[in-house]
């Protein structure tokens, strides 16, 4: 599917970050011609090493995603537009809820009212969060689900979902949105638990130290980062209604714990520790989630193709050749 | 109901706007110790001449709502907020979505931010709009009713309402949210059509000029200030669950043409022409709409006192006095 965006021009919003620089590799691979902007903003994910080897492949713009004036000549003449620059931590939007406005809201709609201005043809894919629908009410969960966020990223992500839908109905925009679940694969951040929790045990394991499991019970799913990029590749290129929303899941549903137990099957030496869930996170916590992803199956043809062991044999390998860089 | 708030502290953000300025005068006439914020931003409804002979009853702040700095000392030792700075207009917000963002996301973000800080036991009331329903799926409309917005402005008060909800479950801070409809009466913003239509509509009668009826077949209710003020001060007093959502309706439902033609009994001379709705407010228009308001009616014992019929000779008159202050 990917040789389908050969010598097309694609625009990456966020594109050093864990997911944005996935997506370039394969989209270089492609043959496509890849711009990428990132701002390396701290915390955000985005790290030079992401690109290494593919750096004279691509255009790189250091800049930040979220000025109309930066943006407007990068959007001219692209054919695709990736909206993936934002903050992704929860705790952090609790902590310093204006910075996540600012990262959250303000570039994906910068981005669009630049296409809005100087490019109304291009395709846009947004990658939004499961963490809109708040505590699910039944599983797994569809679309249809109720959105309630119950963390401040919860509602700016929830509000850069609706700018992608009314840009669609009001000016003609072609968009499409995403609700990633937990996205796991080489090149995610592992200094600290910003972008998923898993983050911070690669990182224990790494350095040879038990991580800890809050709760333990929580049921969960993960897409590994291929099958993640692989949607967002097909979700540019699908025929559907613009302005749709589509769940993104895993191959399997597992506990925190179960999945613990995976990591130290998979790593000789590995540990944990099970800590009850700490009372501050509590207020934001969502209890269990797993998606309901047939739409995206049925209309897109996609599904996970990699197993969770895998996943996790591969994000191990990776980052066993080049954790330093990450941390 | 308005002497429980004699002795009270009351800050009110967008304290000399249309709405704002009629809960500070009955809050000063009921002995409360009334604190506005304003900055007087164009097009917004700020008015010094809102609060014409009651200025040394209260102490006005001419500042910026969006900065926690300033927010934050004005919030100490108050026991109620009114959340009321915003810009209302659907046009402005699609034209300038940024300007909207600042405002409708930043005010309201920055006064909760400022309570958490220094103030958790404060009492606060958001002013959200109907806009949050989008294009209704049945009538009347009630809470429960998915929310949709179809416009920039609908998906920042959105915002605002989940940072009251947010910040009412995970800071334990007491907020209401009341969904408004078009409110109308004395100290309205009649310059241009940016806080409701029937702005414009007094504007032409004053000047003896035609108003333009843009279409005619949709249906509005209409809240007149009184009443709406009355639901704020009933929603800074009760017991209910905090964080929780109501609807404001009027005193009936009318088309927008039966609404002209009260106009137009009401004021012998005045005159109007019926247009076709605009191509370019198509995309934003909700059609009809009118709120179901059992809730507060259950819940607060709040009802619409002012017939629709009083509330337009009310608003003729003030004008008829005071439009010089206005245009």
């Amino acid at each position: 599917m990917s040789k389908r965006y050969a010598n097309k021009r694609v625009l990456i919003t966020g594109g050093l970050g864990f997911i944005g620089s996935n997506l370039a590799r394969t989209l270089v691979r492609a043959g496509a011609k890849v711009t990428l902007i990132d701002n390396l903003s701290p915390g955000c994910g985005g790290n030079r090493f992401n690109v290494a080897g593919i750096e004279r492949k691509l255009r790189i713009v250091l800049a930040d995603a979220r000025d109309p004036a930066t943006v407007r000549p990068l959007a001219e003449g692209q054919d695709y537009l990736f909206n993936l620059a934002g903050q992704t931590s929860h705790q952090d939007s609790m902590l310093a809820p204006f910075e996540d406005l600012h990262v959250n809201c303000e570039a994906p709609l910068a981005a669009l009212e630049a296409c809005r201005q100087v490019n109304r043809s291009i395709r846009i894919v947004f990658a939004s969060t499961r963490q809109v629908y708040g505590r699910p009410r039944y599983f797994p969960v569809d679309e249809k689900h109720p959105v309630l966020p119950v963390d401040i990223n919860g509602v700016h992500k929830l509000a850069g979902e609706y700018y992608h839908q009314l840009y669609s109905r009001v000016h003609g925009l072609r968009t499409t949105v995403l609700r990633l679940t937990n996205t796991i694969g080489p090149r995610m951040h592992i200094r600290d638990a910003r972008q998923t929790f898993l983050g911070v045990w690669i990182r224990c394991i790494m350095e040879e130290r038990p991580f800890e499991v809050w709760g333990g019970s929580q049921l969960r799913d993960f897409t590994y980062v291929d099958d993640a990029v692989a949607a967002l590749l097909a979700a540019g290129l699908s025929g559907h209604e613009a302005g749709d929303t589509f769940n993104l899941g895993g191959d399997r549903v597992i506990s925190l714990r179960d999945f613990a137990e995976m990591l130290v099957a998979a790593r000789p030496g590995a540990r944990f520790e099970v800590r009850r869930y700490p009372a501050s996170r509590k207020a934001i916590d969502i209890g269990d989630y797993f998606a309901d992803d047939r739409k995206i199956r049925d209309q897109m043809g996609w599904r996970p193709k990699i197993p969770l062991p895998t996943a996790v044999s591969r994000i191990l390998r990776y980052f066993d050749r080049h954790w330093r860089e990450y941390v």
